[in-house]
């Protein structure tokens, strides 16, 4: 391509709304275009690199055995209806209305209509397992659209469902899934890391979710540093950081703290270890007798106390997860905890605590610690479980840290920040029984289908790549979502016949070999041209220029690397192709 | 792909609600299902084929030296509100609110986002020109879809646009555009053709349609059988039958007619030739003086007489461009006509009649012909022009007919159906002058861009294709949209290792060699296998059976052509690769 018959659409300039590099990126390389918000026109640099992650993900899902369909965006509402999620589904699905006043939703994924088509085409057992995918534009209607294509409104996803009898089968298919997306991340040239995930409310069973690291991330991933072990912070199981406390070595005193409101002023004011503190959290209850017994409609809510070391932060996932404990998670009010404790939540603590406790596996293990009394301006110093109050329930109720040993036994935690790209799910029979759809098994009788689920943010995929290789001068392009392998830069071209002469021959030769060339033949200054190309991102740049020419030679500049050589132009073919 | 491991879909049975062959036979072959009126899931098998005419239309486009974008599906109102098609589009252009209450469209065209994009991207005439194209999923909200994939409400389209400083580069392009749609149409193997096209509503000078030609068309195209001349009907030049009128040979005379109130009771009663007939409309005139007059109100409509051969049919988009007919048409009611000729629309002719006369060519060259006295039940006979009656108006008001001499001068017309497939306009400055899209010319002056828009129907093709290729036994696949080029029918494998063994080795050899092949390794009765095979339309079909193998042949057969030969197993692979 000629730079000259191109839509370049290069910007010095970084947009003054774009807050992530990748989005600033994406804008100054001519990738994208905003149209409105969280609607972007794909501009043909930005294209190219797009159709290649289609292109890698496509052959990669054919691989793995998944067949292509491509479903309609705008879908019916009578199957989301059946499903369950025209009432479940928040704002985000849009809802719209036909000309005959019909509802339609623009779809976000596509669960309803591809158990609608399942259910009509597979009648038996023997048509299974079967994978369908698509490549396609969905639509989620962001309350607040933002980072460009990293979380815009209209996406384009792949999207994958597979079909079953069993749950081995299921579980064959998800394992083939996983591998083939290892495949393409690995192909893209992405840094990535497959991490358990919480299923969150699509429901079923196992989940992983596959991020890109990158500091600008919206997730925490903890990862080991010694095997694969890689899990969501949300759901990365924190061990038990020692088997038994350590024996008491202090009497346990009262103390009046009338200053000390916080964990930060009683370390500070007192002198003492952070990691000798706990923090006590009052929660809901989970109300698991509320439809025996007729409590009145105004009864207190029953309450439960979480303790955690003072210096660990509650996962309020695992929290409410925990059978005793309301889900989704209600800490109680100040007032609520005033009227069942006697004291403010500055002065809270195990000892003398007339409600029900769980305390997380690493206050198990402490000796000698600080709590509130549960008496407003006072604290317990040197407290020991069993001998000054009872050990309550012990449960996994932190957020792991860097350093923490691995929940598998293998080496420690890392924790980075991950831009989700993949998830894939094992979705059991929510949407087959809600749907009716099923199939005879081998006995001969009707059974729901057993689904799995796989997505791929294909457009987030390249923000996310971008996100992760990049530095002052612009991107860096992995090999594979490159827009163009080379870039021929052909110095003051307009004054000199000859440059012009052998730039026109190395790209007709590039061409012809199936190298993807841009030719930058704009009447531009060199530091122009170099800009652009760097900004851009492509991987090998060659030079054209008079002081060379006389030993047959151009400059040869990785992108990557930075560096540089003289090369032979007969060479040249030879060097691109090589990486 | 092996079938067991494919969704195949295919139906025995004809669907009831499928009208037109070509969506019979892809609901029955498993191309498409249907989600909702106007809405299809592409199955595998119709995917693959979508797909291939999309790479076409891509090479195609690429080779032209247009470059692709992707613009997004959600287009925001305010660019339709400056375009003024927010309020011109009919209820077609599917508007939607987003959850803030925003206005939106789902796109049916790109007219508007492309010439935001192009007025912030280009400033200068030297970017120009400029062909930006997309492929992509469009919506249009028909009242009443129907045909399958043929007037769906979402449907693939690739959209171009054109943008230059002069009509000559537009006029470049629009030529490069021509050949480019003539390549693709080649390239897939269709009958088609370019045709002179009425520009109707998008507007615009100069505009050609490209239609398949099949029997279900919904356009009647005329086109030479000796030249490159072909038109829509609508718009297809009648060229004047003689030059001079025949020497008159009768003397007009004036014949009670009560019972002959049409041509046909005319012809019947009198024994006269049809094409000694006139017929004479009465429709409203342009109203031009309306704006300088104050007319009452309730003024009666002026008209305007247009007078066509009897048997003739009047080509109401050609007088409606006449400059003393008002556009749109308006036919003049019975109370209009006898209140201004004092006969009825039984009795009009050109003898006597007081309002502005328009005749047909065809009419001009008559002699001795019968025609309405204007006085009810009465006709003249035998009226000659200038002896009889001035000689009013001539213009081309008809549709033209199979035999009628081709406007080039080269031959003479023959009228088929068309499926219109493809359409290029000259767009002019309709869009950039509403919405400012301007750049500096070479005088320096801001300059409207003047603008081509060139689309092609990629689904639509793919119906089009096998309404031209179809069978009582299916679709007959261009080799260039086949979903796969072969296909492996192996008789009765599951109880012959030896024929397991070879078909095993042959699908295994044509893969390697880059040959799509289907592998039936259902355990299916061979009729059921022939069958599937040919309504899916696979053009090369190999039957391997016990009783050629001795021979270390297969039996091949040939879908188009419906030949069958005995083949080494060795040259199998050249057979399929030569057609």
């Amino acid at each position: 391509m000629r730079t000259s018959q191109y839509l370049l659409g290069t910007m010095k300039e970084t947009p003054a709304d774009a807050e992530v590099i990748s989005h600033q990126l994406m804008l100054r390389a001519g990738m994208v275009r905003k149209v409105a918000s969280g609607l972007y026109t794909w501009t043909p640099t930005g294209l190219r690199v797009l159709r290649k992650v289609e292109q890698v993900v496509r052959e990669e899902m054919e691989k793995a055995g998944a067949i292509e369909v491509l479903m309609p965006m705008v879908q019916p509402a009578d199957l989301w209806e059946e499903s369950g999620r025209w009432h479940d589904y928040g704002p985000e699905l849009l809802r719209i209305k036909d000309r005959h006043n019909r509802d339609f939703v623009l779809g976000p994924t596509h669960e309803e209509v591809i158990s609608e088509l399942v259910r009509k085409e597979i009648n038996s057992y023997k048509q299974l397992p079967l994978n369908l995918f698509q490549i396609q534009t969905k639509f989620r209607d962001e309350i607040r659209p933002r980072f460009g294509v990293m979380r815009s409104r209209e996406f384009i996803m792949k999207d994958a469902y597979s079909f079953h009898t069993t749950q081995e089968s299921l579980e064959d298919t998800y394992k083939t899934m996983f591998d083939a997306y290892c495949n393409i991340f690995n192909r893209l040239g992405l840094d990535f890391r497959p991490v358990i995930a919480d299923t969150g409310s699509i429901g079923g069973n196992m989940s992983h979710e596959f991020h890109v690291l990158a500091s600008s991330g919206e997730d925490d991933i903890a990862f080991s540093d010694s095997s694969d072990y890689a899990a969501n912070v949300e759901l990365a199981e924190a061990v038990a950081i020692a088997d038994e406390p350590l024996a008491a070595t202090q009497a346990m005193e009262k103390i009046a703290t009338p200053e000390a409101k916080t964990i930060k002023a009683l370390v500070e004011q007192f002198d003492i270890n952070i990691e000798s503190t706990v923090k006590t959290l009052i929660v809901h209850a989970a109300d698991t007798t509320a439809k025996d017994t007729k409590a009145p409609a105004n009864a207190p809510a029953k309450l439960v106390a979480l303790i955690i070391r003072g210096d660990h932060e509650l996962n309020e996932i695992k929290a409410a997860k925990h059978s005793a404990v309301a889900s989704p998670l209600v800490f109680a009010s100040d007032e609520e905890i005033r009227a069942a404790v006697g004291a403010g939540p500055g002065s809270l603590g195990p000892v003398n605590l007339t409600m029900p406790v769980i305390i997380d596996r690493a206050v198990a293990s402490m000796s000698d610690f600080a709590a509130g009394a549960n008496e407003e301006g006072f604290h317990f110093f040197g407290i020991n479980w069993n001998r000054d109050v009872a050990l309550p329930e012990v449960a996994d109720l932190r957020n792991v840290r860097a350093g923490d040993a691995s929940p598998d036994g293998k080496g420690t935690l890392n924790i980075a920040r991950g831009i989700e790209v993949g998830h894939i799910f094992q979705l059991g029979t929510k949407y087959s029984e809600a749907m009716k759809a099923g199939v005879l098994n081998e006995d001969g009788k009707n059974q729901s289908l057993i689904m799995g689920c796989y997505g791929i943010g294909v457009s987030r995929i390249v923000a996310a790549a971008i996100e992760q290789n990049n530095d002052a001068n612009g991107i860096i392009w992995p090999t594979a979502m490159a827009p163009y392998q080379v870039c021929i830069l052909p110095m003051n071209m307009h004054k000199s016949a000859r440059v012009q002469e052998v730039a026109e021959k190395l790209y007709a030769e590039l061409k012809a070999a199936g190298v993807e060339v841009l030719f930058d033949d704009r009447k531009e200054r060199p530091g122009v041209m170099f800009a652009d190309m760097e900004l851009i991102g492509i991987p090998h740049t060659i030079v054209i220029g008079e002081r060379n020419l006389d030993e047959q030679a151009v400059e040869y500049k990785n992108r990557r690397s930075g560096e540089k050589e003289t090369l032979k132009i007969a060479d040249v073919l030879a060097r691109v192709q090589s990486a």
